[in-house]
């Protein structure tokens, strides 16, 4: 049980015990933290304490703010075995995802390393006669992130090392229901030297949320989540006047060609889409066959696959799946399966009834495979976010990309094919943000930029890599010309009348 | 008479004259043509040309897009007088003014040649083992561009281009008060090769904005007019989970040092305040003098100068000052003054009372300065957008940013000095986003972006240059991996299925 | 017969007939002018006027500069008949083969008109407190050109936009064979308004060249031609302390793989084996089958292609493949196929005696094509530059790559296959530094660079795009902290000492 | 005694003690340690361990190499105490120059550590219809680099990260003079995960050098030293077809205007002349004044200062400089300072007899004056590169560029003013390659580049930052089109061959 959870606001740790919520262990179904959700005043707090921070952490040089980002990722790979336990805890997602998901989120903090390369303005010598121009990248202020329950660690992680790097001061809301590891991570980052009131975190739903977008200290908003979140803060931020990048949800497709491996392609989709149950924003929870006959063999290898998942605690390093995050969001995955059969989709392997002996009281569901799933069906249009695959049938590649472009998210996708202009082709119309050809969760790396399109992003720049970069500062423009007192004449340029003053 | 005034949809002038109003000559008052509205249908006929242009459009190559922009360049740079004379018709200001303006329009256009070098994307050689990963900037689809009277040729200059450069297809929503010139272009850009329906106009009021910011085609929205309604229009487009850049207003402070050279300043001052009748965002209006005896001096410098500065039509070549844009904004202005008098500020020259002779029924001003204004009065809070220019007396330049950085607009300003220090120290701490080091009206070149910052601009990404290829466009980040037959282990690398089948 | 060929410097034709050698019309093996070859005297008068240009063309605002490059690209255009008039004349390539030339070489001017963009520095702010950095890319002075007979208009216009645009002055020493296209396009420049004197163009032989290098004026060399010569002015520019880049020979490969289209490949093998009678720096002149059966089918399939080839005189529209550009290189490739009849190839189509009706005395060539060509073999190891194509046959990709890797050669090459791991593998791996995926003739748009590897380019930066910009100018990185007298702390900044005074 | 000093290959220390040198302890005259000189036979070695590390290192993806650069920043932090003992023990240095030197050498690697975002490519889509191209930077291969006495920890981390992140492996060849900081640090880097053979040691003079660069695996040389070795390697290099940099001496001059603050410049020059005896290729060797009253002035102040010099052990904390390299160097200082007398310099202070009580073995010079310097004499013209400062004499800006420009070097230079438009007309004028605006040392940080113009580099890119990636890889341009069996037309893409086959 963490007693220890509080908000963390000038680098102290605190705990405002008014209101709380619990958080449970999703593999036990028991309560393992009580949240302090903040008040209106803590909130005050924090903006203040990061409104004090700002102006001297903004000035001090890039490359000085550099050395704690590099103290940090030392940090963060020394304790890495306690914050994977904090993120299985709390989130239910096994151990080695966990891992994963640390990985990823310390490759953000290396980019962030990089800060004085990435802060580089353009100059221009001589834009006219005598005059030079110059813009520089300036930091925005107080800046907020709202992250969700899935990647604790890892999506804070996409935000604030860039915001902060760039001079801002940075206030984190994380998710709810998984606190402890983030809060962890904020704490080595004050080890290793981060200045007090640069990074706070404030615990609290939707109040605390709007609270902080309409403060006047707050000068940008980032956010990941749901797409109708995503889109209530995208429109709230703007009727502040404010910059926003809201991420919201997906429905990624994975396209199966004819001359795919299929052994490949089987081993690929089991971990994409049910790694962490199907609760990633790049989960793969569409096969698009292209033929048939792929369909009917890919069903046949993934059955048995699917049947055989094991599933479990995240501690138990045996697990492929642990948990889903809460009751009522397990409730909900099963409605959807339900519906689908309603709707007429083929159901192959039905996950519903998985339990997990001495874990009777987990949110555990099995894996689900459905075949014959048509656009119009409830679990197509909707983020199921749950361990659930399912296949359309298409005949052609042009009926897929068709299909995907057509869907409201537009995140992730992938195509299966070794054929050059089949992936060529694929990923020049496609209209989705990340596009894998035989990789079937394309996360960019993190020198890249991570975002989709159409309603799975609200916003022009997209989420860490040099996007980020741009999206938490302010171009300055500078243009200038001396006045001269005889220079450019080239006959009497010795300043007298400085020395004669 | 302009008889011609059309909107133009699909490379075709269409005269929808169910609603008209008419189009003035301000130096005369008398009505020089008819603006038709657009109807919602001819709004959707535009919408539709657009749509329809776009993926073939999308689809060419950069290069070959760009063929057109040197051929228009050429066309703009032939029929530059054309332009100017639409431009001072409408608009008022004196030739030379106009030739300034399209000279910088022309700058953008240039700017938009270089799309093949500007779309470059970034690549990932070997992101893990034998996975690459590369962004990509794709089009976006329909975009829309709103403009101001202010600058009718210039303004539609900083968006189109770029815009359909990037491979969009674009609707613009010129001001009511000053089409020509920018018709003239736009038919010009397709005598220079632009497919018809790439680039449309349609005329009308905030019907028509509504209705282009809420139909489905359009992507994303800029803007350039007056901050409030810059946000309404950021607001509404996120309300429609758009991206969308609207530049606002400007109150534009200059920095007179004591080692300032005052007939530099003085002849900088007297362009950059009274040039265009100071309807220009970049225009300066407030004089901020460091030490009483700076203010002394250079009131005693410019007082003969606004007094003798030689207003009339724009269409003679020895006028400096043309006429304010409509009646209304005239009184506007006078009533600025007078609330001004009455807050208590000393009225230097007092421009209310003006007349130019044969001109009685035109909108002029004289140019006025006052001097001992405070933050408090209204006509330093407010965008006066007329020729009227303030003194604030300071004693430090500490003092002089401070006034700055609490105004609640940051688009421009500029700092007179010799020494080094003191226009390093402004241009770092001053929020504000474009900043002149004894340069008064620094409009970044071309090449560089135009923004404000605080409530000068809504949204992320500022206008023209670098920061608009980027609102124009999406970026798609693809991660590639091509499956082994045995390539890898260098041993038996002879693609024996393929030969064998 | 052109009377008018001379040197032109300082922006005047010059004719110095003492020393003069005949230029000949491929074709006809006519004399179709007399080139007169500078004496030393002539080079000084080159390299004094470019000198005395130099500084003022430097100091002209990059922007300005690029409006000579779009008014030079408008006149390429209007006159490009009579530029592949001369070319024809001259080289004997077919017109429409000249007039890709010219298109090539009208991009790189294209290039050329975004200097403003590609001469932007990097800008760093407080790299540490208060201290600014920033590189700037200054131009070098006077540089030089020697270009090659092969594309006597495109490859200065590789050079010379790009160095004048950083703002040097530049001296071109063309080709004797065939100088009238370029000196025609050098002249097109000064029309669109280059100034006197940053252009010039010397002819000569290899002792204008070395006293080009030697010059004290002269800051870098580029060269493209064969490798001894290219090693040669590589090892004397660098013992006279310059730099250069010095671009040679080379031996391009073709993998054909059992995947790939054999109609595709037989057609673009026939245009970049054949095409300029194969005298390109980027023809494939090896075809190297992956299998038995593909060298069967290939060979099948490209022997009454070669068989067919309209042979003639370049001016005849309906002709393919033109002359040899001297009577001493045909008899060159003849005597490369006779000693490959000799050393164990096989010869399946014999162009040696080919004539032409008519043009009896031209210098022409039929198509040849050898099979089971081994690396052994003189015409497998040098660069023939002439209408031979020879197929060297192998079992795998893996051999195909290290066949290439150890040629001398690393300039082009390409792989024909539907495969993306072949595609992927084949250049990632190739020691070559201009690759094609079904691409024959990979020459890089104008934005990329051209270059090849190991001895087919001797320096570091390649030729053309951004890194022709970076060749052509010298980094500059300027560190700046102005003094304070009190501003830094914040609470006296006052200017006392101006204010006093 | 340091037993220890052997070359590193392949990771593992070699003692090759056929051959050596001695060693000595500048500060006592001492022998401390005996350097082997690397038979042919070693260097082969080294080549061999080099050429086998470089292919799988070459694949390594930028990412995980880099992982190395953070341990080995962490080590070298670590270890800093160690490493600065290493070289003051050699070179003499005061040990808190010795962390300096440490410092901007730790940020070199902070800089390769950020190679995934330096090595991107450019990425270009559609360069035609359905062709993409892009352009690779790929590692060269075995490269070369030979380093100077005066930092013997510095210079080679200028180098060799960059090489080594870029995929390249590494032979470093140290000064004879000063090994051991040097090797700990390999060895550091080695602790670190840098594998086997990757980063390479041997010791050597001319021979060594010459067997370097002749070597067929090795791609490139990177030099520092003095000019006349600089130019011999880099016409070497080119003799051997090779790429190379070659930065040579100094002669660096501080131009003093009348409105400069004299303490802030006397205390700027101190350390900008004296500190590490001159003995760097950055120090300020002649001030030039403009202005007679300005030399008065400054003489006065600077008189007292050097005759203050704390001059001693580097090893104790309380002295300011340590002694010269050797006793032959500090003889030529002597030969110089005795020269310019002879030649007519007014000696103002002399250093010459300076003694160090216990110490008198020890190579002490003491700090050195003259005024009345002229173009004309010897010690003007030479690197002198010990504890000498000279004044020349000037009376405008002008005639200081116009001094600085007709030196045979172009290293570093800067300029004490307060005025603007001194500042930037010097720094665009001035033909040199790192300027410093009140900055005495203007060595660029570590995400600009170093270099020097005229004959203080030789080559086209500078040392470090972006200029050093770009020279330890070589470009690739890749040009792709995949061809198409139905995809584009729409109507029969399922690839039915392929199943079907």
């Amino acid at each position: 049980m963490n007693q220890g959870i509080g908000h963390l606001i000038n680098g102290e740790l605190l705990h405002d015990s008014v209101t709380t919520q619990p958080i449970y262990n999703p593999a036990t179904g028991k309560e393992c933290g009580q949240l302090p959700m903040a008040s209106r005043a803590v909130v005050e707090q924090a903006l203040s304490a990061a409104k004090q921070a700002y102006p001297s952490w903004a000035a001090t040089p890039p490359s000085a703010r550099a050395q704690v980002m590099y103290r940090f990722k030392e940090l963060l790979v020394q304790h890495q075995d306690k914050i994977c336990q904090l993120i299985t805890l709390e989130h239910g997602k096994v151990l080695s995802d966990a891992k994963g998901e640390l990985a990823r989120g310390i490759e953000n903090v290396e980019y962030a390393c990089g800060i004085p390369e990435l802060l580089k303005g353009e100059h221009s010598r001589q834009v006219g006669t005598n005059i030079d121009a110059w813009s520089e990248f300036q930091p925005l202020g107080v800046v907020v992130g709202i992250t969700p329950f899935n990647f604790p660690a890892m999506v804070p992680l996409w935000m604030w090392p860039s915001a902060v790097m760039c001079g801002n001061s940075f206030i984190l809301k994380p998710s709810e229901r998984d606190p402890s590891s983030v809060l962890y991570i904020v704490e080595l980052a004050h080890q290793a030297g981060l200045p007090k009131g640069v990074l706070n975190v404030v615990h609290g739903g939707v109040d605390v949320v709007n609270q902080l977008i309409d403060a006047a200290e707050v000068q940008a908003v980032s956010f990941v989540g749901s797409t109708p979140i995503a889109e209530a803060i995208y429109q709230r931020s703007a009727q502040q006047g404010k910059r926003c990048q809201a991420l919201g949800g997906a429905k990624n497709h994975a396209v199966v060609m004819p001359d795919a491996d299929l052994d490949m392609v089987t081993n690929a989709l089991m971990g994409a889409a049910f790694g962490s149950c199907g609760q990633r924003c790049m989960a793969i929870s569409v096969a698009v066959t292209v033929g048939d006959h792929v369909a009917d063999a890919l069903i046949r290898q993934l059955t048995p696959k699917i049947e055989a998942l094991q599933v479990g605690p995240g501690t138990d390093e045996s697990n492929e799946m642990g948990p889903i995050i809460t009751a009522d969001q397990k409730q909900k995955v099963i409605d959807y399966i339900d519906e689908a059969c309603t709707q007429g989709a083929s159901l192959r392997v039905d996950g519903r009834t998985k339990t997990v002996p001495d874990y009777e009281s987990g949110y555990f569901l099995g894996g689900t495979l459905f075949d014959n799933v048509t656009p119009e069906m409830t679990i197509y249009q909707q983020e199921v976010f749950g361990p659930v695959l399912v296949v359309v049938r298409v005949n052609t590649l042009e009926q897929a990309i068709e299909l995907i472009n057509q869907h409201e998210y537009g995140n992730g996708t992938c195509i299966f094919t070794r054929d050059g202009e089949a992936g060529r082709f694929f990923s020049n119309h496609v209209m989705v943000g990340m596009v894998g050809i035989n990789v079937p969760l394309p996360v960019p790396v993190s020198y890249h930029s991570f975002g989709g399109w159409k309603r799975s992003l609200f916003g022009d720049l997209h989420a860490y890599g040099p996007d980020s970069v741009r999206f938490y500062t302010r171009r300055k423009a500078i243009t200038q010309r001396w006045p001269s007192r005889g220079v450019k004449d080239g006959t009497q340029f010795s300043f007298p009348s400085y020395s004669e003053e």
